[in-house]
């Protein structure tokens, strides 16, 4: 983590860092080397100048009018133990709209100027308080709606995630000095014996990178909401099992087929992990032009998918069904398809129906897809009486997740960290192969360099204030 | 102010005390004698339990399945130096929603209890930290929305409203011994040359609750918005005021007399006090029925209102105009009437035109309502210049007033405080008629003491629990 000497002595700012609107108290956030004047001589009260770090003090606010617009509580912060790692007033005041207002108006009017998006999160990147990937972890951490986003953004915001880039971007320093010993001894020639330990350590390193690249689509639906399309031919039992799952009635349910046309989209958070279920249109021949449009658009729903779970109507001629999902898979081979009975009710007691006798030899059961069976495993569930609905949400969980255990390893949820990966391993990938063709230790070095250079981007180790200013902008007032 | 045993050892409370929803931080505010054990239960860092009253302490939350919520900032108030007079703890979080419900979740999960509206300044009041007028002037003081609402907020929280109607409380008290007084030397016959004094004593008392309840007309009126009725005959230039007064196109303004037909209703804040005003359709006979329906509403409106602006339209008949006038006046002898030529650029090159001759003599100028004319003074002014606006905002802001001043005196704002300075002046008026008719002081001293115990109920020195259940319950949660 680099000191960047730019944020020191930048004007005091001044921001509501409460969320907008009325309540009990809001608190505006006053930061910068002017801090604790600028609001003392606002102060009616013990003088802030003098007190320590870290304590509270009741007192009055009165405006460069005379007029006092609360009494409230300052809480002092210097710097460099602050947020910001400036000096910091937070002015607890009653919660008033025009309080907020006046107070934020008389403090400009003081000498503090409006604070910009992100800007106190900016200053603590600027004053080492935070690198760049800890700080843009604060804003998804302010965004996280799940158990599984809120963690995600938590290591990232306790640096956890930046330790663990950190350690990579050190290996491929190592890298570059090995490379660079081999071109000083270059002319005695023993570049042989380097060269294979060399590219050993490329290879793992490479293998590093990628794999947290490859988490990110993973991260980025853990972060944002793992999107699950839920299909199948009419009267499957879509919207049925949409409901069962959300636990209300949202999706409108009918026994005629082909009631959903469009597409619903709810969430749901399971075991942590936010999902948003897409119900579509059932998929079968027609001749209505605006059932066409729904099966079209619930087609190109299951291209697009990453989970999709595919409910068999097993009083429906099994064998488009299982065209459809062959079809499916050819298309979208990403997709993890869960496969679902969802009439375990009406297949228990009828052997004869498809999965019946299997149901009735004890080769499948409620909630277990491990039977084997003609058109592989299947989860057979009831939506009418939930049976089943537990290892449904086992297998979507599972799948969310991709393989990767948030617990265990680093995950990348942001896409601008995902693009400086891929970077980062292609240059690595270069170097590889420049080791691997016998190039020159001083091309093969550059290489590693550009790798360096876009692992330090994430962590803002290398910055540019466009990136700054593209990263900050998304922040809201007050952060 | 009275200490009220009962707040002491209630169950320790939480709640979310900054605005609902999502932003930098939020505030959530746990009160009560467990309130350091439950947060330090959670609490990773410096344990809270030993540190010193109104410091701030950096740590993280742990909720109890071991999951780190966030790392924040715990502010301990040790009890009885708070908000509440108990123990409180501000835990100052990142302001995501889902953390914000999290951790008070729980703090719930640990022994707290979810606050009720206005939970806290119930307590504040139970501990004796603040009396009922001033508990009912932070949810005034919340709700402000302009200076003159907010400045009336603060002197009732601040305890200047309560001290001024103390001094009254003292009096009566102090009226009562008097009486008791003469009660004990009744046997003696000394009662003539006291009576007279009494009588005096009743009477200036008397006079000061009058007054304190006469100011709660213009009270509510700077609290809620004072109410503006803007008439006149069709096309006298309505629309047009209101647009100045705005500074916007509110009101849909043409040269078709009769283009208002509803009624239009927008805000302004003039001089720190905030006006509602009310557009009304033209007065004139007419045979459309919707029309005639606006007509009607501007009467009724005219009849209920505090302040009229009247417009004249100098270039339509003056006689019907001034009629409709009168009859305002002794349908609503209560208004306050300010009456406008609105159509001053048209008037200053005209004499021949009503008001013109007047103005061309120099009898009447923009801006000023001095001039004694045929129909009394008018107030000129032109839409198209703005030329005499200043005057009228004068007028207003001196209406909204209603006289008294806020600087000087104590403003009553509160329906519950006129009613109960109603129902003491109500008693108080049947002691000083006892006296007058020479009753016995005890039956005098009876009436005495319903006055006193009324105005008590204002500061709450004398209270019921339905009272102060229908206070509260008005307040928002977390405060």
């Amino acid at each position: 983590m680099e000191q960047h000497e730019i944020g020191v002595g930048e004007q005091t700012v001044v921001a509501v860092a409460t969320p907008p609107g009325q309540g009990g108290i809001a608190v505006v956030r006053v930061s910068g080397k002017d801090a604790i004047g600028i609001v003392d001589s606002a102060w009616r009260g013990k003088p802030l100048g003098g007190v320590t770090s870290h304590t509270s003090h009741l007192g009055r606010y009165v405006a460069t009018d005379g007029a006092v617009l609360d009494e409230c509580v300052s809480t002092i912060f210097r710097g460099p133990n602050s947020f910001t790692g400036e000096d910091v007033v937070e002015i607890s005041l009653h919660g008033s709209r025009w309080i907020q207002r006046e107070v934020v108006a008389d403090l400009i009017r003081r000498g503090a100027k409006a604070a910009g998006r992100g800007e106190f999160t900016r200053r603590a990147f600027m004053n080492g308080r935070l690198d760049l990937a800890q700080a843009e972890g604060v804003a998804d951490l302010i965004a996280a709606s799940s158990r599984a986003a809120h963690a995600l953004a938590m290591t990232q915001t306790s640096g956890g995630f930046s330790r663990g880039l950190e350690e990579v971007r050190e290996k491929l320093v190592e890298f570059a000095s090995l490379l660079e010993l081999e071109l000083d001894f270059s002319e005695e020639d023993v570049e042989f014996a380097d060269r294979a330990r060399l590219e050993e350590l490329a290879a793992n390193l490479l293998k590093r990178l990628e794999r947290l690249a490859s988490s990110y689509s993973s991260g980025a639906a853990l972060k944002e909401g793992v999107p699950v399309v839920i299909a199948g031919v009419p009267n499957a039992g879509k919207s049925s099992l949409l409901n069962l799952i959300l636990g209300d009635d949202k999706a409108i349910v009918s026994d005629i087929p082909g009631t959903t046309r469009d597409t619903i989209e709810d969430t749901a958070e399971i075991d942590g992990v936010l999902f948003r279920f897409i119900d579509t249109a059932g998929l079968r021949a027609t001749e209505d032009t605006v059932e066409n449009l729904g099966i079209e658009r619930a087609r190109e729903r299951m291209r697009k998918a990453r989970i999709v779970v595919w409910l068999i109507d097993p009083t429906s001629p099994i064998e488009p069904q299982e065209e459809e999902i062959t079809r499916l898979r050819k298309e979208n081979p990403e997709a993890e398809v869960i496969k679902v009975v969802g009439k375990g009710d009406l297949i228990h007691p009828s052997p004869t129906l498809p999965y019946g006798a299997a149901y009735a030899a004890g080769e499948l059961s409620d909630g277990s897809d491990t039977a084997s069976l003609p058109y592989g495993a299947v989860l057979v569930m009831s939506m009418k009486t939930g049976d089943g609905l537990e290892s449904l949400q086992q297998r979507l969980t599972a799948a969310a997740t991709g393989g990767y255990d948030p617990q265990a390893e680093f995950i990348v949820t942001n896409a601008r960290h995902y693009e400086a990966l891929l970077q980062g391993a292609d240059a690595l990938r270069r170097a590889l192969a420049g080791l691997h063709d016998g190039l020159s230790a001083d091309f093969i070095a550059q290489d590693v360099r550009e790798a360096t250079s876009h692992i330090g981007t994430i962590t803002g180790a290398i910055t540019t204030d466009t990136l700054l200013h593209n990263i900050f902008a998304k922040f809201c007032i007050g952060k």
